[in-house]
């Protein structure tokens, strides 16, 4: 039994969930091999546990296409290169389809200079950014990547929001499990805020302002305000801004100033990099992997239930789960979905 | 009048102070432009108000030489490059030289390959990360860098050191004073607590672990444990094991683990990134990084004293400050450098 499954959650197959986005991708007249791919990363990110930016995020895809932001036949173009460096334009399409094109590209680029790195503009929400980062894995290549998005995070010393989250992604393989971390710059990301506010649970630890500039650990105050909490309060403040000017100086695309001056979110801009590690046996590789995961497996806790996970554990423990007994799905986000 | 000066400290100019940490080099028989260069770094880390790895650090650096695990007169050697990628050895030298060498090379290899990636295995502490984003900066480059260290915080979930702080630069040119992130991953270096210790004042934030697993603002406590916090906790601690990871991976050196199996702390791997701003012109580049930092100062704070600061605004106040007035340096640290 699904430790996840309850009256309000159904329990759908990878295929048959997959089956119903394409279905729908395709009434929005998605080419097939593109809904094809968009149908197999959301279910895949609802798969892997992050049902923020998978199913759960789909109808709001979909209205985006609808809105005409997110060009649904849109692809990205080269615009500059120099060496093992490009820089490229997501000409508005669909953000993930923009972003397994460019790790793809960057990885291309790693296969003969060992390195290869390129900036987006003008792309949209790549949705689980933890995608990019198991793409590059899954190909053997170390991939880091990372986007800036809409100001929804206060930097330290202001009360207004005026940095992104912005999530920084980084990817290394390994036979036993790839290790992804996959972070918001904020102490908690909004779709894991969002989780908390649906299941009308406080936050374990602050996670952003109210509105006279405390702490507050309510998910609820934390969305309406879009006032989240730097991790590290002034520490992911210099994190967001540096983040938010590579992107923006290696794609010469837009900031999170002027994302934030639009309606709606779009125009992000973003990097990919790829590293081949050749510079290394696959068995010395291997070798250090396991002992930094081991190292800090093999520690006593504080508390009896302590435990410690590398980047990417927990991803691939809820995947094998959600694999055997189902993918559980929101019914009433299953609903919606239908009537698409 | 320097608002740091006080009975306990003396102020002296960048030149008098230089002279006197070249000499002592010179005493330990360092040859004259190594001397040079060691004692300039030591020094314009003080200048830049870093100086916990300036002055302050310097005694403990000669003791590491006079220990012979940092090796005086050992130079980096290249042992293998594919592409923008190389992979260096950087044969027990001084940390300090070892890395301004590397990024000097990253910045070549990306003057050709719009970007240079180097992986240096068996180096020593680097002092001041934030030396290598400033001196990428001033070439013009954008520098990326990050070193192991030894354990000295603890993985979420856990009771022990098993993690580094890792610290983190990244350096982007601008004209108006280039903006420097250089971040340990833990919430306080463990500069920054020897500093509130040697002031017997508490952290304004919990900065580490007690021994019953209770966040602490207590300097002596963490620093005595060695138990600091990973910044946003869960979130520093998959920043740090990638760190790591990916630091002994492309220099195919030690990981923490290995590192922290010794007496002392040497044998660090690090890695040093540059890349070419090409892609964009310098005007465009000018006008996105002013329009970031304009962003996020104009923004009103909680409390009327409140402000916000791009990464690196801070140092260059303080530079401008102790050139003026003279660069502070505690009275017993500089009698104990006088009898080296």
């Amino acid at each position: 039994m699904n430790p996840l499954a309850n009256e309000e959650l159904i329990l759908l197959s990878y295929s048959d969930l997959k089956d119903l986005l394409k279905r729908v991708l395709k009434n929005y007249n998605f080419r097939d091999h593109k809904a094809e791919i968009l149908a197999d990363v959301f279910t895949r990110s609802s798969l892997d546990g992050v049902y923020s930016h998978g199913v759960n995020r789909f109808s709001r895809f979909i209205d985006t296409v609808k809105m005409g932001f997110v060009k649904k036949d849109e692809e990205p173009t080269l615009n500059y290169t120099f060496g093992a460096t490009e820089k490229w334009n997501g000409n508005g399409g669909p953000g993930i389809l923009n972003a397994l094109a460019m790790m793809n590209r960057s990885m291309e680029i790693a296969s003969v200079s060992g390195i290869g790195c390129i900036g987006l503009s003008n792309t949209n929400h790549w949705m689980r950014g933890g995608t990019y980062g198991w793409q590059a894995a899954e190909a053997g290549f170390i991939g880091i990547c990372f986007t800036n998005t809409k100001p929804n995070m206060i930097p330290w010393g202001g009360s207004e929001s005026r940095l992104g989250n912005n999530p920084f992604v980084i990817g290394i393989p390994r036979k036993k499990g790839h290790v992804v971390m996959d972070l918001a710059i904020s102490q908690y990301s909004f779709g894991k805020i969002q989780e908390y506010a649906m299941k009308e649970e406080k936050l374990p630890f602050p996670g952003g302002f109210d509105d006279n500039g405390n702490l507050t650990n309510d998910p609820f105050t934390i969305i309406r305000n879009e006032k989240s909490l730097p991790v590290g309060l002034w520490k992911g403040t210099a994190m967001s801004m540096m983040v938010d000017l590579l992107a923006s100086i290696l794609s010469g695309g837009d900031s999170s100033c002027k994302i934030g001056s639009r309606k709606e979110e779009y125009g992000l801009s973003q990097v990919f990099i790829a590293i081949h590690p050749h510079m290394i046996s696959e068995n010395e590789m291997e070798r250090i992997i396991e002992e930094v995961i081991a190292y800090t497996h093999d520690v006593p806790g504080f508390h009896p239930e302590d435990k410690t996970y590398y980047p990417g554990e927990k991803t691939l423990l809820t995947r094998i789960r959600n694999k055997e007994h189902g993918i559980p799905v929101n019914k009433k986000i299953y609903e919606e979905i239908l009537q698409l």
